[in-house]
């Protein structure tokens, strides 16, 4: 096991100094235009060689026509190339001493016998010259804390804390805007393909090199090197959560991973036992994979299972409050004490136990500082669930009643919204104790969008908080069970 | 049980021609305040009028001191009253010839023995003057169809298909911003709260009757009248789908729901026997609730669990395929006719297998006409989930290319986004199969935006398009089913 960032072979992969660029031209219909239109979009630092066999100039950059034309070795190779010129490239950059490579395209194993045989010939070229490569049939990095994107589509998020490997290479590059939305973004993301050099496993020990990762996650559709895997995660989960998305469990999930990347899936049995073996935290859809991976990355570590839940809505908190159960989550008994401390801001029509309903409220703000404030204090509790509802056009009517004058009304709301917020963000702070929002409103309701860009998440329904919770409360039973053997 | 929508007691609550509103001011920091701003900002068209022992004016209507001094007995009596005012206020608007009143104060059943009484003696006062009553502790009736809305939150959705009752106000008049944002909304949406008089099974045949209402939903905490809900629903089923959400199936939201509504909840199997006989289709969460309602009321009628999936990327196929697997759907094996038709459109690095994997098109448009029709030819293929990513700077960038002017750009990608979608929304006419769109975008997505508000559904995740797809698969099976009993 490498135990340096540097010293690993994917280092100059995803942290390249200079880049020899196989498959881009002017002509945005091919996909290695696009690729290389992503890579020059997001900023990247280092030279970057377009070969072409005609074009003087590709997307601005000076074309060359050979590999063996550049002024120096690059640090790595991205070919977005027909199959039949791959292994001649390959062999040419391995000539020229290029070391590190991306292949993109595709018509290797995943096509059958032929490709297979192919593959096995790319594999033996990259050995002669010593290459380490991710591919075929890949999209490559997404590592934007160093401006690099080898992917179809431009990066739009924000660089991140989520750390990804994936066995499709849509999963980084469609899910840019998916989680830049949320305020979320990959620290690094490696798009395997068919793995024919580098593979998960590979991915998983860099990723828990990588500094600015904080949890990682992992699309699977079929594991190769299965022992290498688990005892690999074993090392890793106990400083860096790992969440992992298992396609391959129904029959139709197998056949079509098969011929996406040719991967052999297994039953859903032994993957369950794999991840169980290796504390990683299933997911079962790639949402809820990076639900849990916002979580992980964003929340105080959780001490147990005991949570509260704040709702100002009967229905919203018996929803919570049943998902909260079928997640074995267990809803706190409050002390006297808290009780107490509670009674003031609850009407006799709320309800003081757990949910905490607290119906209508005439200061709203209470609902987002003494209240939750008190019941993150009650020693019993380890979390809270917060339903966030906070329609502007009330905000809006209730300033105007309390004297806001027409053309301050904006600004007010604007600071009203921020405070609301920095109010919010602060609550897991002070208890350490994780505190994780659910709406039903849109995504375009700025209160939710503040919150999410401020790293405080903030999930559309019940049911998917209280699934996110109970994996934080996983993963804190995983790490003391780790540390005791 | 009623056959006429005019006879039926919930008719005059839900499409009143005149209100009496007690417990709204000036003051937006009552609740009834913000009720009464809801009605009038809907534009109800009959008389409003206000009840309040000071003001002369309120929110701009003229004010009356007492009911007795209405120049007409209106329909409606809406009241938003301390609870210890309610009784008298019932008795009063009895007096004054109101027959039908939504009672919003909590305080009674909810709140244990004392309340129950209390809620008693509101029964024996609203039988002697034949007044039919919603609540108490409800938030009333969303008609849009008829400009009436007498909940908390200002009705911003379109006016839908959706009937709904439910024994949570707040996934009414919360849930307008997520219904309206996915182009939704409701037909006629009844909050029943302690269902004193009128309950649920009265609001199901009600919905039953209603002309805007494709589709009914219902939020569930609690039955009372086991027996004649499922003999209703069964009668129903057959012309009108119904979809339920139950919450109290964990013991903790059993303890919510009675806190919350005085439900008593039984054990989740229980319903599950309830459902089952009644041909309810069972969601397990609001946001599947709204899911199973959405392509219920948009899609064709399916005619089997045969499926086509059509992606441009391997994962998101994998993904709905298993999707698809776990809910027991059917992945189509394509006639040779089938494959001969689609074999031009998909490159060799593609899969012509199903999901049919297009990678990468040279035509998008092809992705939205021929290839989705083709499918939807074959014989075998019952539906289809497709796969839809279209980045609009992608998109920008190829118009470019093809030689559209710079200041031409924007109405053109505005004119293609548009032609687009339409290809799209007319696939599931010609022939006449569910069509059901999954993507990872976020909602503000101009494609998705634009499809969803024609009546297209576009699920967020292809475990949510799978789960829809599978409800109206076993809705057709429903209805076979009772036709042959």
């Amino acid at each position: 096991m490498i135990n340096s960032l540097e010293n690993h072979p994917l280092y100059r992969i995803a942290a390249p100094r200079s880049i020899a660029f196989f498959g881009a031209s002017n002509r945005f219909t091919s996909m290695g235009t696009n690729q290389l239109h992503s890579l020059i979009s997001l900023g990247f630092k280092g030279p970057i060689y377009p070969i072409h066999p005609k074009e003087p100039q590709v997307l601005g950059l000076k074309a060359f026509k050979e590999v063996d034309l550049l002024p120096e070795s690059p640090d790595l190779a991205v070919m977005v190339l027909p199959t039949a010129l791959v292994l001649e490239t390959v062999e040419k950059c391995g000539r020229q001493g290029i070391r590190q490579a991306i292949i993109v395209s595709g018509g290797f194993k995943e096509v059958g016998q032929e490709g297979r045989i192919l593959e096995e010939q790319l594999k033996t070229i990259a050995r002669t010259y010593g290459i380490r490569f991710l591919g075929p049939n890949c999209l490559g990095v997404t590592n934007p804390h160093h401006q690099l994107n080898t992917t179809f589509l431009p990066y739009t998020a924000a660089p991140g804390f989520i750390g990804f490997a994936s066995q499709s290479g849509s999963f980084l590059t469609q899910l840019f805007d998916y989680l830049g939305v949320l305020g979320l973004g990959f620290s690094t993301a490696l798009s395997v393909g068919n793995e024919a050099d580098i593979d998960l496993v590979d991915c998983l020990e860099y990723l828990a090199l990588s500094p600015q990762t904080k949890v990682i996650g992992l699309y699977i559709e079929g594991l190769r090197r299965g022992r290498a895997f688990i005892e690999r995660a074993r090392t890793i989960v106990p400083h860096k959560p790992i969440v992992a998305y298992y396609v391959g469990g129904s029959e139709a999930g197998k056949r079509a991973g098969l011929s996406h990347t040719g991967a052999l899936a297994g039953p859903d049995r032994l993957y369950d036992g794999v991840f169980q073996q290796s504390g990683i935290i299933r997911a079962n859809s790639m949402t809820e994979l990076f639900d849990f991976c916002w979580v992980l990355g964003t929340c105080p570590p959780s001490r147990g299972k005991r949570l509260a839940i704040q709702t100002h809505s009967g229905g919203p908190g018996a929803t919570a409050a049943d998902a909260c159960g079928r997640e074995g989550l267990v809803l706190t008994d409050f002390s006297p004490a808290t009780l107490d401390r509670l009674a003031p801001f609850v009407p006799h029509t709320g309800s003081l136990n757990n949910p905490v309903d607290i119906t209508f409220s005439k200061n709203p703000l209470d609902f987002f500082q003494e209240i939750p404030r008190t019941l993150l204090e009650d020693p019993q509790t380890n979390g809270l669930l917060i339903y966030l509802m906070l329609p502007e056009e009330h905000l809006r009517r209730s300033l105007l009643h309390q004297g806001i004058p027409e053309d301050q009304l904006e600004d007010t709301l604007d600071q009203v919204i921020k405070m609301t917020a920095q109010s919010i963000i602060s609550l897991p702070k002070n208890p350490q104790k994780p505190v994780i929002g659910f709406t039903y409103r849109s995504q375009i309701d700025r209160l939710i969008q503040l919150l999410q860009h401020k790293g405080f998440p903030v999930l559309p329904s019940p049911e998917r908080a209280a699934r996110a919770m109970a994996a934080l409360v996983r993963y804190q039973r995983i790490k003391e069970v780790r540390a005791q053997s």
